[in-house]
Parts: C-alpha cells; structure tokens; sequence
C-alpha cells in the first residue's frame, strides 16, 4: 500500500450523500473551540440534530465551557460519524466540518427547534426548559469528509447543502 | 431538575478512576487542533493508545491535516469516551483532555512503540512502516471529566497520571 501523492479526491456525488448521510443521522459530535482564557484548542462532546435547512444545531447549558467559549469566539469546528466497535476505528467514515457558531435567541426560531430538537430526543424534556439552556446553529463553512486511508474529499458550504442544486425547483 | 450552581464537583478517587479507565481503553479519540493558515480550530479522528507511562500516544500520516498543524502549534485537545447507541449521549462518560504535542524521533523510543501499538492493533502493520508516520505524544496538561449532568471534575496532570501516588513506592 504505497502512500499516495495526493489524498483528496475529486468531490462526487457519492461523497456529496455520504457527508448529508453523516449529518442527517448524527445525534451527538466532537466540538472543537478555542479556549477564551488562553486561545488553545478546546473540545467537548455536544449534542446535535439539524434545523428545517440542514444546519446542524446544539442545545447547551449556560454552565458548559464551549458556552461562554462560542459567545466569545465563534469559530468552531464538528466531528461526525462514529465507528463501530471492531475493526480500526481509522476506516470507518467520518465528517470533519468547519463552523460558525450563531446562538439563537428565545422566541418563535427558539420554540420551533424545540418542539423539532424533542420529536427526536424526546429525554431532553428533562432540562430543555432550563433558562441557561440554549441552541446555537453550527453554521457549516467547509467540510472534510474523510472515508478511510486513501479517500478524502474537500467540500465547500454547497456540497453540504440538503438543497440538491440539480433537482428541479 | 434545578440547574447546579457549580457543574464542578471535587475530584476524588473514583473520578480519577474513571478517567484513567477512559484513557487506557480509548482506542480512537477526536483531536482538537489549529489550521496553521487560519488560526480556527479544527478537528480530525485519530488512533489512540497508551505509552508505557500511560500518557496518550497518537500514530499518524504526514498526509493528514494535523500532522503539519501540530508541527507548527503542538497545543491540542483530545475526547475520550464513545456513547453507546442508546439514550441520551450526554449522559455517557467522556473525558475532554488538554495536551501538548510530541513527535517521537524514529529510534529506539519509536521502535518500542511500533512493538506496542502492532500488539493492540495487528492491522495497523498494513502502514505503520510508511515512512511518512510518526507516532506523537499526546503529553497530559489537564482534563474535565463529565460523568453526566451535573457529574463534572477538573483533574490536573497527577490526577490523570497511571501511578498512584498513594501506593508504596
């Protein structure tokens, strides 16, 4: 297995739906953020789903680090697709994708992720109502999606997008 | 369910116990790390295992995007701990660890490893030899340990450390 020249690969449809397939079905993801105290990288296990458009969102308590680190500094990153329990964790796909954090205020946005956020997790009843709590959209920017040794794919905010640019409007 | 006060409890044995379980165990980790071109955080699924101190160890391609970014900055920061597939996955046990990047020089030191990581990972001998990996230490500066809501510690470096300082030396 000689190591090859260029890992990334020609974007196709075939990454374009495994990367939507990557964040359709997540339900948690690996947040990457920066420290506000001393700018280091940062990382916590968040919650996620998606809104009405596909953007993935978080719901997160006021008392979490990457709260106040996201209110302060808005770039972030999102790891999505966990392996299974055999086999090396390195060939099973995974989605690495480059965020804008934007926090959305309570209101009719805020109701609506709600009731959308409890048809899936419907244990977060428990605390969703909580004054601190409070979802952001993890605006996605960029992706890297990666398919194991040898099969990586850059792409753009449009690649990402559950809108397909080629189905009839 | 009130929101705490004070997420942070203090640390005691069983959180330790915990985290050094996390760590030892942990065979794949999310690393948090920054773009060198951008200064954003960034993130990437890694392989992880232990060196014979217990300190995490990473084995890694020059092809990826966080082997030259760690070259650069070695701040980073790993998570630990998967969720099963049921529940609430914030309620499962993960590990956020700050650390510094280490690249192990190819020696004796990077022998030893090779022997160690090929006796956990047998299929990792496919490209453990590629002359482009390197194993990096992912040396421990501190870490939160969230056990669930409101389950969470700070643990400093001797907390994480595998040798108990109370046991006979």
């Amino acid at each position: 297995m000689p190591a090859p020249i260029d890992p990334i690969r020609p974007t196709d449809a075939e990454a374009r739906a495994l990367a939507r397939r990557l964040i359709d079905e997540a339900r948690f993801a690996a947040l990457a953020f920066l420290d506000p105290d001393t700018g280091a990288p940062a990382i916590s296990r968040i919650a996620v789903q998606t809104d009405a458009g596909g953007q993935p969102i978080t719901l997160i308590s006021g008392l979490a680090a990457h709260f106040r680190a996201l209110a302060a500094d808005p770039r972030a990153a999102l790891l999505l697709g966990e392996p299974g329990d055999k086999g090396d964790p390195l060939t099973h796909p995974r989605l690495s994708l480059t965020v804008t954090a934007c926090f959305v205020e309570k209101g009719a946005e805020h109701d609506l992720l709600c009731a959308r956020w409890l048809g899936v997790q419907p244990k977060a009843k428990l605390y969703i109502d909580l004054p601190d709590f409070r979802f952001v959209r993890l605006a996605m920017v960029a992706g890297l999606l990666n398919g194991g040794f040898g099969r990586a794919f850059r792409l753009s905010a449009a690649d990402l997008s559950s809108v397909d640019p080629s189905a009839p409007a």
